[in-house]
């Protein structure tokens, strides 16, 4: 079969790799589509492979070619889930408890927009962040994949009010349009100074940090009294310079930082499973939408890297493998 | 009335106070004994005062002087708990709903001994740090007061394995009698280095940190993944120079400050009936030991305050009004 993996010089190739092998409590899956994480570009530049899968990808949307006797998993069904790295091929194999049907009103581009970064916003607004109804949470990043499915899940599940950050008006535009609150532009405003104006001064319940670093403070400052912090990438950086403790415990500040693709076949089945079963009918009924940015074709997944280093994207950048 | 307040030189004087006015809400205590917290020590150095009360002091032991129209409680009832300021005296108000009553076979002095460091070694190994049966905790301080009751409920309620550090054999001694598996001296031992050897590099799954600054990248170092990690105090510091938030992602750590004092009426209420429900028994059988070090009379709290000033307890020091 074909499949992407890394050369010598560190580009994207799509080329013949070995076959997949089942173990017995995963299934096979024909790839319609694949999609673009940030995890798998540094996995590029470290000529590094995600549990040894030389093929990079960890989600994917596709039919179902053998269900390796699982009986509740039927030949020719259209899924879509995580995978353990493989997901840029023709064909990958899924743990059978992990995988998710998908709703019949999504094209095979649009299902393989979910899993990653739904599931990462789902995981982290819900099981880490426990945002509450009605709510207020400040999602950094709001245009990236995770940021545009958190609006979502927030506006839908919570009723929340959403805060956003972005650095276009075209990010920001794109936000509102998923039910984003207050849109911050994070070039020519602090966002700490407006969530401070639009709280008077309460702060936000619930922050979702892609930032790190840079952003330190002005979280800091924009948290309310028992406020849950959910640090997932340090795109502003990793090291902060100078930290008062004291904030943290007169706000009584939880931080939590976390990685999903790390987290165990357990953790992964059971996030799935409550995700699913929570926003199926929601997908269905378009009131959340997997949000796309560009389709690449499979053989341009090289490009399709270029494009999110660059930072151009609202929402998921697709690989389309068949 | 007499009580204990700062005069303008920042002494502590017992000196008619006046008297007590009830709320609604309160019952009048009559105090047999007190006890000295960090608080008390920095609000009598700010000439400051908790709640605009200025006679310090925010635990008691004593009897119901007047129930105040409250149906379950009963006048000349033994009783503990929380007060809004105002315990360093003869007679204090305290919320009707936030009242424990006293395991008979504890006299007052023990009793004053229990709801601050008990309830907040409840509230962050239980609320905050959620320790499970037989996981791994690490008790910074393990001689100060709330770490005598840390102890003690890990081992009583988790059968937890209990790492301490303290400063002295003779306090390391004491934390083993409670029921702690893993001594080390901070000042002759490299307390991650003792966990990494003990725990074969897997780290603890729970830390309680009153030290802060000082222990940072230990503190990191010693946790376990998905571990939590509670900070109640800065003992050692409350500026860290340098975070790496890429180790707060990777072990998915969960950092949380905290303070009890500070809580709203409602999550003390809460707090004191959910420990005191779990843990009578325990103290009535002996299984749970408030821990005092020392005994002062209430009218010399000014040499008490010294006392905690030069680290020199091992569990409580004592007020005793009458």
């Amino acid at each position: 079969m074909k499949g992407v993996t890394t050369n010598q010089s560190g580009e994207l190739i799509y080329t013949d790799v070995e076959d997949v092998r089942l173990s017995d409590q995963e299934v096979l899956i024909d790839v319609y589509a694949s999609a673009v994480n940030r995890l798998d570009l540094i996995q590029r530049k470290n000529h590094s492979s995600y549990v040894e899968n030389p093929v990079l990808g960890v989600e994917v949307a596709g039919v179902i070619k053998d269900p390796n006797g699982h009986p509740h998993l039927n030949k020719g069904a259209r899924v879509m889930g995580l995978v353990n790295g493989g997901g840029y091929a023709e064909r990958v194999a899924m743990p059978a408890d992990r995988v998710m049907k998908i709703p019949e009103n999504l094209s095979f581009e649009q299902a393989a927009a979910i899993p990653e970064v739904f599931l990462t916003a789902y995981q982290t607004l819900y099981w880490i962040g426990e945002l509450q109804q009605k709510e207020k949470v400040l999602v950094h990043a709001g245009g990236s994949g995770v940021g545009t499915a958190a609006i979502q899940l927030a506006r839908q599940l919570s009723d929340a009010e959403i805060f956003v950050t972005a650095g276009t008006q075209e990010k920001l535009s794109v936000c509102k349009d998923l039910g984003a609150d207050h849109l911050i532009n994070y070039k020519t405003e602090n966002f700490a100074n407006e969530v401070h104006r639009i709280t008077n001064k309460t702060g936000v319940n619930v922050i979702l940090d892609f930032v790190g670093a840079s952003y330190w403070e002005k979280n800091y400052d924009s948290m309310a009294i028992d406020g849950r912090w959910v640090l997932i990438g340090v795109l502003g950086g990793m090291t902060v310079e100078n930290i008062n403790l004291m904030k943290l415990m007169q706000k009584r500040i939880q931080l939590t930082g976390t990685l999903l693709t790390q987290r165990s076949d357990v953790y992964k089945s059971q996030l799935s499973k409550a995700f699913i079963e929570r926003t199926f009918d929601l997908f269905k009924s378009g009131m959340l939408k997997p949000v796309v940015d560009t389709v690449f074709p499979i053989e341009e997944a090289d490009a399709s890297h270029q494009y999110m280093e660059a930072n151009k994207n609202t929402g998921k950048i697709i690989l389309k493998v068949k």
